[in-house]
């Protein structure tokens, strides 16, 4: 894409009351706009990484058999009132003009176990795990993180379904590996822990997924030999000491909840009466599991850990683009040869480019401007540069500049890219 | 995708309150679920078509310039006051705990015009034209047509910004054609036609792409040989007559409005203070375009027009699958048969196949769930076909059927989707 076609511009100031890293960073560099206070527009570069963590995603549910659908973000009252969660403070209610009660959904228990219902009779049509990516609403009263706290957010949720427990537990163990990889795949790998939460009042423990930052919003106990963590809620419960170890020497760490996962046994299927006839004729209640991550919430993590005092650091994979091409100066002979590069790479499926041909601009300007984007590779062609038939490339997270002639430019960003 | 793993089930009735055929069908062979009057779930099946109408929508947006963003379902009632329009009576308002009054988007005006004065200064950032595909809301009184008139729908909306009317009108146009090709592509082509359509305070006329059907809920005066047609709001006003040719006999047809294109030109630029400095350093007002496609709609459309009394009947660019293979009888040799030919396009991208491996299902069930369910193509794998190592295709559409030799199937699929 040419830059100066983008109808967005990098190098506003946040709003003032913006405190967090990820929300100034991304309004600065143009990814989001903030509407309210918890509420932001992607923009048209944070769009294209709100798509490739999207996809990141979709991918790894459906390696785990996930099936995508799409429920509504408007429920009817009589679903949250078989679950007594109607009065649930922080969900948004409303009524149409004909006085019919509706809430904006925050979760789908509620939308998924009686549509489950409609299709589930027998052991035969166990097990199975149901998807969507979707927009949820949540009455925050203080969103003061970006987009670590969303009031509207776009959410991954699966929901599985299982005839026993032991089966439950083995799709659980399968969404675990799951996640890593996805937090792995946007660039979270080694600061993502498996953290034990409490259960709430149907099963003795869940877990969280959390990035370890220090700006997150959460604190854990992290024990540094089994790398899994403890949060708040029940460190006190299991004696402030690692659940796999009993090492005491857990280290005290903030950070951000990027996951969760539950086992919700029969919480749901009880009220929605959702049950099947098992191989002796006998009918049980579903056991469910129901697996949540953020997107937002997601880029935000991604943004607290990878970035510097110039700007946001985007690992590859979801990055808005690969390479981010600037030319230097206003002769002619300059403008054409980013201009066939630029060409050349539209082609070229595997290298996205964000092409800086704005005219007017300093070069000190469009450096600034690149480091703040973030994207992972920087390509100047300039006077200088084109005397050696050459273009030169850095790493964002990198000091060294080096040049390449043009002529071996894809392999070397290719190369370059999968390092 | 193996149909014994598919939590759905083709064959249920709809419910007897669904009286359109839209609804019936896409319940019934289960695309869609409703969760009240104009609010359904995409089930796996129909959020494919979903996924395909929108990807059909962005890569035409995206070949007329327009920059894709996502802007929240949530907003504040302070930008409605602006347009006079926070009293419009089809808008969902709630109120935050914390006594704050928002409105539910079912359309965004209100939204992009203060984010774009962020960034426009000069007659050198424009012109430029933004879009979405995001769920909207709509207080209706009465959805009674399945997916052609939602409570809660995603839409597709385009924004275009422009310095002078002269440039607005040469996109509008380019719109235009746009629409006419995603139309195309969806297969509505020979009975999709533009309409004039009142243009409300600030344009003479608008323009709404009507699929003439005997289902629809609109009516529409078509000239026969000029192939545009005039709605019912302003036939009076063009005294009965083609505003092209003047023709008097136009033909009263029923028709459903799946697209709608406007010239805002200042309405919304003058409330907000949207302005530009010309090339002369004169302040001036933007003039705006907007450009909607309601994206169940159209779908909801596709059906209204390709189904016989079995079901659907999917044009391909918009089937969930393309080849349905349906494996009859329960021997190993038919089974291993056609879980081969399923494994061979699994890893073809150019083909996708939704395999009916379910045991204990008769012919005769698997052939109507078939045609219910509407894919092109349905290849059935039987003791009988195998005996000529050979498959039996059929059409979704035609009644011929066909016996293909297994070495010379995909060649022979190909072919017949292509043409």
């Amino acid at each position: 894409m040419k830059q100066s076609q983008l109808f967005t511009k990098a190098g506003k100031e946040a709003p003032k009351e913006e405190k967090s890293i990820n929300a100034q960073l991304l309004m600065r560099a143009g990814f989001v706009d903030k509407l309210m206070a918890g509420v932001y527009t992607y923009l048209p570069l944070g769009f294209r990484v709100l798509k490739k963590i999207e996809n990141i995603i979709r991918e790894e549910m459906n390696d785990i058999g996930g099936q995508e659908v799409l429920m509504p973000a408007l429920h009817p009252k009589e679903n949250w009132q078989k679950t007594n969660r109607w009065q649930y403070e922080e969900m948004f209610k409303l009524k149409s003009r004909a006085g019919k009660d509706f809430s904006l959904g925050w979760t789908h228990e509620e939308i998924i176990t009686p549509l489950v219902k409609k299709f589930v009779r027998s052991y035969k049509d166990l097990p199975f795990s149901v998807y969507q990516i979707q927009d949820k609403f949540r009455d925050e009263l203080r969103s003061k993180s970006g987009l670590l706290r969303g009031v509207e957010f776009a959410m991954k949720d699966l929901y599985s379904f299982h005839s026993d427990e032991a089966d439950l537990g083995r799709y659980y163990e399968k969404v675990k590996k799951s996640y890593f990889k996805i937090f792995a795949r946007c660039g979270l790998k080694k600061e993502t822990f498996l953290t034990l939460a409490s259960g709430g009042s149907f099963s003795q423990y869940s877990h969280e997924f959390q990035t370890v930052t220090p700006f997150g919003e959460d604190e854990i106990y992290l024990c540094p030999k089994c790398k899994i963590a403890v949060n708040k809620e029940i460190i006190e419960k299991e004696k402030h000491q690692c659940p796999q170890c009993q090492n005491k020497k857990l280290e005290i760490k903030k950070a951000i909840e990027v996951g969760n996962i539950f086992k919700l046994k029969e919480k749901f299927s009880q009220p929605f009466n959702l049950t099947f006839v098992d191989a002796k004729g006998k009918s049980k209640p579903v056991q469910m599991g129901c697996y949540g991550i953020g997107l937002g919430r997601l880029m935000g993590a991604v943004v607290e850990i990878w970035h510097d005092k110039k700007g946001i650091i985007w690992p590859k994979a979801v990055a808005p683009f690969d390479v981010h091409l600037l030319s230097l100066g206003e002769g002619k002979e300059i403008k054409n040869a980013a201009k066939k590069i630029y060409q050349d790479y539209r082609q070229e499926e595997k290298i996205e480019v964000l092409y800086d041909d704005r005219a007017g601009v300093t070069a000190g300007e469009k450096f600034a401007e690149a480091d703040l984007i973030g994207i992972p590779l920087r390509a100047v062609v300039s006077a200088r540069t084109l005397k050696e038939e050459a273009v030169e490339i850095k790493k964002r997270n990198e000091e060294k500049v080096k040049l390449v002639k043009i002529k071996n430019l894809k392999r070397e960003i290719l190369k370059l890219l999968n390092e």
